[in-house]
Parts: C-alpha cells; structure tokens; sequence
C-alpha cells in the first residue's frame, strides 16, 4: 500500500457497466517525510475518503478485495484514511 | 487506473487467437494536470473510445474484469471515456 | 500491452520443467514513435516471431493466457506481430 | 521479494472491515548493499517486526498469500525478519 | 521474465511457514548487453542456481506456478540457468 493525498475527483458518464456506483478519486501518491512523490492514480473510494484526505491505497489485484471492487476491473482502491504515521520516532502527520 | 489520451491505433493480423476482435488503441499517459505523463500502453477498448479521447484505463489482471477481455490476454484496457476531471476544486479537463 | 521488436533468443537447458518446450526471445520495448524505450523483457513466444520483427507483449498474470503459457511460469508473453500502427493519424511503422 | 528496513507505523481508525487487526508498517526499501533504495512501501506485518529492523517483503497478488492476509485487500507484506545477507562472498548486514 | 546474475544469499529464521526449505538469493538484474541494470530482486530458487550464475528469473503471480512456490507468498522466483544469449545475430553470453 501507499500513501496518499487525496487531489481531486472524475466523471465518466460513459463507461464499463461493472464501474456503475463507483466514485472515482485523483490520489497523489506523498513520500514518507509528507511530500508528494510525483506519481498519482485514479482509485475507487471504498471508505468514504473526500479531497484533501491523506488516505491508504492499494493496487493491483489487492485493489479487488473489498466489497465494492470484488470482480470488478479496479486496479486502485483508496482502503483506510490515515489518522497518524511516524517515522523514526517522529509524528510525520496528525490528521 | 490512470488517465490517457487516445493518441492511435494498432494492426495485427498474425495473432493469438482469443485477441480476435479487439480494438488496439496505443493510450498516452496523462498526469493529473492533462500533460503528457510520458508512458503509454497498448490497450484493448472496452467502451468505443476514439482517437483524441481522454479516457480512464486499468492496467494488469483487472484489466480482464471487463465482458471484452475477460480471461484473455490482456494487460490494458480503456474503460471509461472521461467527460471531467478536477483537482484541487479546479477543472482540468471537460470534454 | 507494449509494443517491442524482438532482438534475440536465449537459450537455457536447465530450467523449471513446465518451461518445456517455450521459444524464448529478447524483446526491447518500443516507444509510440518507434525508438526503442530503454527497457527489455525475455518474452515466451505464442505466435512464431522471429528476429527484427515488431510484436506486441503481455505481461504479468495476463501473459498466462494463451494456450502455451496457461499455468505456467511465464510473465512475458509476445501475443501478435504488428502489421502496422499509427499515431495521430500519422503510420509510424508499416511491417 | 525486496530487502527494506522498517521505518515507522501507521494508525488508520476507518478503513475496510477487512483490514481490522493488521499492524501497518512504513518499509524503506534498501539496496543490496543496505542503503536506502529511494522507494517504500507501507506493508502488513506477518511476523512480528518492530521498527528498525531488516525484513523481506513481497508485493502484488503474493501479499496476499499469508495467514494474516489471504483474501484481503494487501498488496505488500512483511514475510520475514532478515538475519544476514551475503553480496559477492561478503557479509553486507548481519542482525 | 529477466535476465540476472545470482549475487548473493538471505538467510531469515523467523519467517512466514509457508516459506520454509526455500533458498533465497540476492539477484542483480542485466541488461540486454550483460551489464547490471541497477535493480535486484531476493528470488525464490526453483533449479538449483548458485552465486555468479546467470538466470531468468519471474516475478508477479507467475512466480507462484512453479513446484517450490505454488500457493505461497512468493513473487520472485529463478526459474532456469541460461546456457546462451545472442541480440542481433552477436552471442553476448556464453556459459
């Protein structure tokens, strides 16, 4: 998994019948340290994550295992928001 | 999934038999301000996308999670044609 | 998908026993304008390429999905020969 | 698999039911020769490692295939605590 | 699938079961040209390989088909010893 920041929303009207339901988010993959890392993806919202949030996400197939993207073509699912993370000791956020 | 523009198409006759009938698209990568990310794939078109179109697609097994590719050999498809996307409450893209 | 030229041939007589029998050959990644893209895979062969010729790959759980590789150890499969591609509407590359 | 050293812990309260009871662990990614490699990876842990130390981790649908972590939404794991490494007849690491 | 050079060995006592009776060695990838491509993998020996050989290695879910590694946590794996390599007509590797 990743962390993440989430920048922003997509709409696609016309679509993959499975992705129906689906609310699609722009996450920007941050580094360890709280910046951002330079990569992002387009995951589903299985948590109710809103922009701004730092958010756990994973890819692949793991991205399938949660209820609303079981079977489904997800390769991306935002899985947790973060409350907190440390590094080295060190609170590196606080939400 | 990530977002790309449709910037061609591809031709192959000599194949593995279970590609029959699909639609070759070469997809450019697209960063989250609609730049060129640099990558590209060759993906199989799940929703009628054209050339030109910014579209959403999936990328390993998730990509055989749609009717056209399902148990397939596909590593790539467009799944969704994007009408837009925002990021930080600001339109980047609209159709 | 990717699109690669097919640059050599690797040979391995000791070897996992369910790779029997596999054409194993270099491929050097392409880039959308046909200049090669810096990476390579050893890619299983499903459709009698040779050589020089232009082919499009597979990879990960989806290159298992032609008839040679299905529940095998193969990661990279090389699924059709291209005939052509174009790129905003311009032919980059005509077999 | 990857060599990494564990770097810190993450707390995330809402998340996917599925995730409840795994411990989140930031893994900085070391090269063979025990320097940072640049990248990380927040993994589940599957053994027991505490900050600090020097674990093997796998990624993808292998995550997955762990006690802890089978049929959940993981894509990366902590599968072993590392005792030592060797690189060239050379001891780079011992616990 | 890649080509790589076996550098070295993990050892690790406290360690997911389904890991048990696996050798893990340190594997440095190359490039086409038998240079070192700069990544590496700790891979899973399905055949045998020991330090200073050069391999082909799997990595991903197709890791998972081989005798030693079905069903369990392993996304790296040498799956043959390679004899020969030849790009472009030129024999750049002999055993």
């Amino acid at each position: 998994m990743l962390l993440g920041r989430v920048a922003g929303t997509v709409v696609a009207s016309r679509k993959e019948p499975l992705m129906e339901g689906w609310k699609l988010l722009v996450v920007r993959q941050l580094d360890t340290e709280n910046h951002p890392g330079g990569g992002y993806v387009v995951a589903v919202d299985a948590v109710g994550a809103g922009v701004g949030e730092v958010v756990l996400y994973a890819t692949g197939s793991s991205a399938r295992q949660t209820e609303v993207t079981r079977d489904r073509p997800c390769d991306a699912v935002i899985m947790a928001i973060v409350d907190t993370w440390e590094v080295g000791g060190r609170e590196v956020y606080h939400k």
